[in-house]
Parts: structure tokens; C-alpha cells; sequence
């Protein structure tokens, strides 16, 4: 099942994609409220409002307002080596705030304060029962599904000092989307790939993840309860413009695109700031 | 204005402080929720709902659900030094989840999975008006007021890798309160100090901040939205049992306080986690 957050002149709606088609999921106004009742993969199935066609669909962020956004750094090997790291122990975790997010096809605005914005694709996880340390084995039941994410970094801000998340976290910085696709349809394994301008920047097979996603939901349930709705953008493989030789980085006018095979595509024009 | 979020048998609500007696205003479930209206101030100067004594208040997280909480490091010279580093040019910035946040006299839960618990007094700043690249000079219309919270941070975790969030935002551990102090009655500048059984262990005035109130107003709202309800946590000045020779941690039956001078205090006694 694909379940998606379509903004309407009514506010936004979460919705059910079935081929060309988006069905209303009556009373649930994105993604993420509908995760926040118990039954929402039943409700999600019968659901049976208004319809509108995904062509030309204006989408919020798959989830807009997650509880919470746990990010993990130095998950891909590639990337690991990219950046000059050794391959970790532990997860890295840092964090995103709510307001970063925009959704799958919304412009990208550079911000007049960063020259050094970065793409970072990724698979991100969206919870979908609450839980504390939860055991690997029974992460599955925990996992609401999949959707594609690009972690976009200020990297002149993130390397101010020692912690992340100032180039991390910028306001409507953050594609996500385009789809909720409920785990019993992906699991972690297909190419991941970012674009610019049609040139391809990133491509990894997402099942080469050093900590897999059950790994990870894991890994934070036993720092702090995950609820439905929590996001967890699972790190991203090498590829990113920091690394290259010259650096690269994002300009004006050029068109970002992230694909997950089985997910989905962001597709975002890099405009200035108004 | 002293605003609390009190625990009743109905609910949280906001209640104002008039000495002794907390008063309920009316229609608002916590400060958080009170600070989201646009006249806050005037709503809470003027309610008149139910009274209750403050003596055995069963006090929540004077906001339990922040949007936000931007926690700073390396804000005081003394802390700096301790922890062998450089006086920094621009403030550190991490995270941490609401999940975190406990009442100030609530039980503070040693973790089964850590030994290195660690204290860290700090001057919270809590957001009242919402503002995108707020100057210096405006940032105090942004500033509701201020409380105590105490940045616990569990040291193995946080240095398990290169980013501290796995250390700074386990459940349950933050303690926050008692009260928001508008900003007409407190301004950054008496003594903070973090007692464990009775022993001072650190003890600085928070006008000693590198980066004061305004300038982090300023700067983290440069990068994203700051809403109401919003926290920054300020960070630590030099006395965390890390940087003790031999390390000191919490154990089991020890009670925490911390105070800053106007602002009230925080008691928290350690428990082994049920």
C-alpha cells in the first residue's frame, strides 16, 4: 500500500495511492496522524473518500510533522571512505527538526546564509506502533514502511563546529516523500541514486546499509521510546559533493533528484531564496 | 509571572504562582499550549480558576512538550577548559527529544544500559513568539522567560561516537522546571550551582555565557523557525563529574539538585531504573 500527505484547498489530506489514483482517507489530515491510530492499516485499506489524480498532485512531506527525526551518519561503506572514516561500531545518530521538511517536488530554496548546500539521499523508516527497546527481531512490527528522504546539508554550517546539526536542520531543506510504502511491499535492497541536473551523483544498492533498518529501530528504542509517526533517515552512501574533487555543490536553477527503486522519487528545482 | 504545569487528577494544567498558591488558567493543559496563544501574557495575569498549594505539587516539565529543545555546548570558559577545548567562534548546537523531559522533583532513573550519568546545570531560554532571523536587538519580544534544566547526559553513550544526541536525549532523564520566570523578573546573570548529596559540584554565575540568550535567539533562528514553547538549553559550566579526576557519576539513591538564583530548583533523586 502507498499512502501519501496531498495538500487540497482544504488543508492536507492523507491519502491512498492506488495506480493513477488518490482516495481521501477520511479524517486523517496527512500520514502521520493516520499512523497515530492502532488500526491505520485497516483504515487505510477500507478508506473510500473523495479522489484525485496523482498527476499534477501537489504533496506535502510524506509525514510533515514527525514527532521526532533521528538521522544516522556513516551508515554506507562507500560513503565512510568518502569522508575519511572507519567503518563504526555504533550508529551515529543526530537529529532534524520538523520545520526542515518539505515535501517530494517543492521547490528547494538555498538559503542566502550557506554557499556550500549538499545533496545526501536516503531511505528513510516510518514507525508505526510505539515502543521501547524494542529487539531486532520484533522491529518489523514496529516499521510502518519506507519512503526516500534527501538529508540536504549546509556543509559550511555543519562543519562549524563538532556537532551536525546546524548544517543539518534548516528550514525547508528536506525532501520527503513521495509515498509511505508499507513494508510487506519494500524491503531495504534496491538502488538508491541522486541526480543533478541528470548527471548521477549517488548510486547504491540500499540493502549495502552497514546498520539495517530493524538494527537501527533497535539501537534507539533502548535510548528513548519510537512513536508512530518518527522518522528514521538511515544514512547516505557516497557520492555526496563535499567529497568530490573539486567540491560540488548545489546551484540555482539545477534540478535534484532522488529515486529509491519500489519508493519513489523526490524531484526538486534548487531556486534562490526570495 | 511564575507559570508551572501542575500534575492533577484531571490532566496537567497551567497554573500561575502567587506565593504560595498555584491558580489554575483556565483552558490551558500545560505552559507549552498557554505560550501558543498570541496574548499568553495577559491570559495568564488575569486567570482566576481553581487554586492549589504549592507545597506537594506534583509538578510536570514546566513545558512537557517542546516543538523543540536546541541544546548549546561549550558555552562557559570554565566548562571549555575543563573539557580541553578552545573558546569557540560560533555556538554548538545538538538535540534532544521531548520524551526526555521529567518533572523538577520526579525520580531520575539511572538507565540499565549506562554507568557514566553525568550532571549539567543549565539556564533554559523558552521561546513565546514565533520568528524567523530574529536580530539581537528583537530577540527579547521572542523570549517568554527562563527556567532550570539539568542537561543530564549519559557520557558512554554520548562518546560512543563523534555525535553526542545517543548520550543527551534518553528517556526520562532531562529534568525542567519548576517554573517559567517571564523575562521582567530574570535576566542571564546569578549563580547557577549543581549540588549531589549536598557537595557543590558546579557553581557559576550564567552571566559568564559566551553566547548570551539574544545571540543564540539570533542564531539558531537564522537556521530554522523558532516557535513558542520552543527551549534552548544554554549548556554547562565547568564541575560535570567527567571531567573529574577520578570521573564521578549518579548513583543509585543520591539526590540531585540544581538551582539558579531567581529561578528556583530542580531535586531529583536517583533511582535504579525499575
Amino acid at each position: 500500500m502507498r499512502l501519501l500527505t496531498l495538500r487540497t484547498e482544504n488543508g492536507t489530506k492523507a491519502v491512498r495511492q492506488d495506480g493513477d489514483t488518490l482516495t481521501e482517507i477520511d479524517g486523517f489530515a496527512d500520514v502521520g496522524e493516520l499512523l497515530r491510530t492502532p488500526d491505520w492499516e485497516a483504515t487505510a485499506k477500507a478508506a473510500a473518500g473523495a479522489t484525485h489524480p496523482l498527476e499534477g498532485a501537489d504533496l506535502d512531506a510524506v509525514v510533515p510533522s514527525p514527532g521526532k527525526i533521528i538521522c544516522v551518519g556513516h551508515n554506507y561503506r562507500n560513503h565512510i571512505k568518502e569522508m575519511g572514516r572507519e567503518v563504526p561500531e555504533f550508529p551515529t545518530l543526530f537529529a532534524k527538526y520538523q520545520e526542515s521538511l518539505i515535501g517530494p517536488n517543492d521547490d528547494l530554496a538555498l538559503p542566502q546564509e550557506s554557499d556550500a548546500v549538499d545533496w545526501e539521499a536516503e531511505l528513510a523508516v516510518v514507525i508505526g506502533k510505539k515502543g521501547r527497546r524494542i529487539s531486532e527481531a520484533d522491529a518489523p512490527a514496529h516499521i510502518a514502511g519506507y519512503a526516500v528522504l534527501n538529508d540536504v546539508s549546509m556543509r559550511d554550517y555543519q562543519f562549524r563546529t563538532i556537532q551536525w546539526l546546524q548544517g543539518k536542520t534548516w528550514e525547508k531543506s528536506t525532501p520527503f516523500g513521495p509515498a509511505l510504502v508499507t513494508k510487506d511491499e519494500f524491503t531495504a535492497g534496491p538502488l538508491m541514486t541522486s541526480e543533478v541536473d541528470g548527471d548521477i551523483q549517488q548510486q547504491t544498492p540500499t540493502g549495502d546499509l552497514v546498520f539495517t533498518p530493524e538494527y537501527l529501530v533497535s539501537y534507539i528504542s533502548t535510548i528513548i521510546t519510537l512513536n508512530p509517526g518518527d522518522v528514521i533517515a538511515t544514512g547516505t552512501p557516497g557520492g555526496v559533493g563535499h567529497a568530490q574533487d573539486p567540491k560540488r555543490y548545489l546551484q540555482e536553477g539545477q534540478l535534484l533528484v532522488t529515486t529509491i527503486e519500489g519508493l519513489g522519487q523526490l524531484k526538486n528545482r534548487v531556486i534562490k531564496e526570495a
